[in-house]
């Protein structure tokens, strides 16, 4: 069924890359808009826009009963749901096809599956993913001896009643096991009145490698590789990267086969990624799975020449998968430009002054900013990604360099991570791709 | 020998291209401005910029001593001319060179033979390079028909003395060339004092292809394919795509053993352009070599992802070609976007006041052009190249499509081709590919 029109029910960036796709296949597209982002460029480039409510997320973007009346209004056939907001919420996309429309995404049982992370874990051991060993529940001290002789130090232990960084120890040895878990107990009582702890196996700086995945509705699979993320802040991603500088072709053949399988388990529908924990080994760990578009899908795209929001839709309409062999061609790497403080990283809202976009050979910018545009301060701090490719890791990075010396974005009050960045490409570790997820915070700060 | 920093003999976007380049390899840039680019990008992006001269070219970037001051002053060690000016200056090679400095180009005598049109058609001949058949010389009635019965007609009469369309006439059979042999004569006294006239081959609405070629110092030669560049206006390029929808993989092999065999017998080294005219049954006629980077290279640089301007200093350095195999994926389309007044194309400068640059997928763009830049009334009007590549012609398309439609740059006093270029896109024969050197005259306007 060929859908003639898209309703776009998000914001900013991924809203202006929606309606590209739209655009390039012939889609008429409806944004929707809340009253402070009525001069964003996903308003201005829509065909048609539509206002959904006051500023705030649950009266706009997160009310599902106004979004579904700007649907109705609109006319449109689809809807795509971006990152964020409703996009993994599987109540949406069942009242959207109950209104017999489409919801581009996968089917709402499979949301709910992917959602619930101990169903989702147990899916991925059934299909045999590798999960982070541990305890699997409390522990006392004989029992963490053993699993921790099984598994291996370092192990960490953690509250099981709590959360936050609270109570968990890292261990290296029996020894330290013996010392602290009683310390680990006594806190955890203090703290959530529940002195239940478990163990887990504690990576050492580890990386984040996700895998891209396209399935259809015929029950084919395709991965179209994976991207490093390790460059994070309080489990932010900053700096993506594809390929991964740091897995061979063997370890992308496993890992692209195990996630196949997950998804083929899962009935999985739509574009999607699969997550990992890669320890210094090698050895993967299943995270998550995330069903929806994510902010780093242009590195997939550059590499390997594959529009993946197209693909979306077309899925949607129910279009076979004809990608034929899926070739990466060179490096990409994306630089998240955010409007916030680069000591605090606290959001820094404004106007934007003066804007000059880094241009040229291997260069990519997805922004809803614009010159005189002024940033509300009710939603992510994203402003603008930046992605370069380079024939090589090391063309990209000089070219990731050279970009971000010619990105200017400036304004009153307005402040941006783009220093970050550029210190990010500078270090040795970066370029010799020795980063990994606790990289930021350890070595930056 | 490494080069540290490099002098840019230019302005506007492809002075931009080369510092891009530069800062990518590492290199220091100089850049030379007249009093009217003193707000250019070209000046804001360099790490020096020298005024040398007033805004006219033949007292700036046309003149040697100037530019030679500049270089002195600078300190750099090698100059890169750009396209137009003085970059195919035989005399200005050699100054540079006699200043041991390195020129970023072929040698003196290479650019000397490629720019005399006699002595390089005697090459391209010898080495097999096809011709457009000819009179070679003045012709008398008995000899023209001899000469059309042999090449076929249609043939084109031409004055031997003139030029600027005057005397020129298209016939078809020997009745039309015993009518309008006299008259076009006649025609060529009254215009030129001088009633010689020749005859050639008529290529009915041909197309432009041109091979792009890169040699290195050590006599290797390698073909990166060919650009089409039939949608042109008064033989100013305005649309170029890679690869030619026309050519096949056959005729593209036998272009550039052509090409590659005509390089060797010029002994050439860096980057240039073998431009060939393709009638309609598939058969090549050499026209031209350009010793210089071409405005169009970035279709060339989307397809191969090879970058042409740092092989361009890397061959200067002496540094040997290694590409690997070259392959294409996709099409890449480029736009020229001037500042001309849609109608009559004449050049329409003024200040950029709004300006949206295109982003998302598949899309470069190269300008100096920046909110707020003014467009001296000196130089040629290209404002902008928007470049785009999809993974087949028609994603390009649509592409395309769909960049053009997001692209504004308006100002006081500011016209552009932006509306042009809509309906050229928007054509059946562009989308066929059946457009032609005559295409935009004939069917456009």
């Amino acid at each position: 069924m060929g859908i003639r029109s898209v309703l776009i029910a998000n914001r900013g960036e991924i809203a202006v890359r929606v309606i590209r796709a739209c655009r390039e296949l012939g889609i008429h597209t409806v944004s929707v808009y809340s009253e402070a982002d009525k001069d964003s460029m996903h308003v201005k480039l829509s065909h048609r826009s539509i206002c959904i409510g006051p500023p705030e997320a649950s009266k706009s973007y997160l009310d599902i009963p106004r979004i579904m009346s700007a649907l109705e209004v609109s006319g449109a056939d689809a809807v795509h749901p971006g990152y964020g907001f409703l996009s993994e919420n599987p109540k949406f996309a069942e009242v959207v096809n109950a209104s017999k429309r489409v919801f581009i995404g996968p089917p709402p049982h499979v949301l709910e599956l992917i959602g619930d992370k101990v169903k989702a874990r147990e899916l991925a051991k059934k299909v045999g993913l590798p999960l982070l060993p541990g305890s699997d529940g409390p522990v006392d001290f004989k029992k963490a001896v053993e699993i921790a002789n099984s598994i291996g130090y370092p192990v960490v232990i953690k509250a099981a009643g709590g959360g936050g960084g609270r109570g968990i120890r890292v261990v290296h040895n029996e020894r330290e096991l013996r010392e602290k878990l009683p310390l680990a107990m006594q806190e955890a009582q203090v703290a959530f009145g529940d002195n239940r702890v478990y163990i887990e196996k504690y990576l050492i700086n580890p990386k984040h490698i996700e895998v891209q995945v396209l399935a259809d509705r015929y029950g084919n699979v395709v991965c179209l590789g994976e991207r490093e993320c390790s460059i994070q802040r309080r489990y932010q991603k900053l700096v993506e990267e594809a390929p991964s500088v740091s897995i061979t072709d063997q370890q992308r053949k496993i890992l692209e086969e195990g996630v196949t399988e997950f998804c083929k388990a899962l009935g999985y529908v739509g574009a999607g990624t699969v997550e990992f924990l890669m320890d210094q080994d090698g050895n993967f760990y299943f995270m998550e799975m995330n069903g929806r578009i994510q902010v780093e899908h242009p590195v997939t795209e550059m590499v390997t020449g594959i529009d993946i929001v197209k693909w979306q839709i077309k899925i949607a309409e129910g279009e076979k998968l004809k990608l034929g062999e899926v070739e990466n061609r060179g490096y990409a790497i994306e630089f998240r430009i955010n409007a916030e403080d680069p000591n605090t990283f606290m959001p820094s809202p404004g106007t934007v002054e003066t804007l000059y976009l880094p241009g040229g050979p291997g260069i990519r910018v997805d922004t809803h900013v614009y010159c005189g545009y002024t940033v509300p301060p009710y939603y992510d701090s994203l402003l603008l990604k930046l992605v370069v490719w380079g024939k090589d890791r090391e063309e990209a990075i000089m070219r990731g360099r050279r970009a971000l010396e010619e990105l200017v974005i400036t304004g009153k009050g307005l402040k941006t991570n783009v220093e970050f960045h550029k210190r990010v490409v500078a270090t040795r570790e970066f370029r010799e791709g020795r980063h990994h997820v606790r990289f930021v915070e350890e070595l930056m700060i």
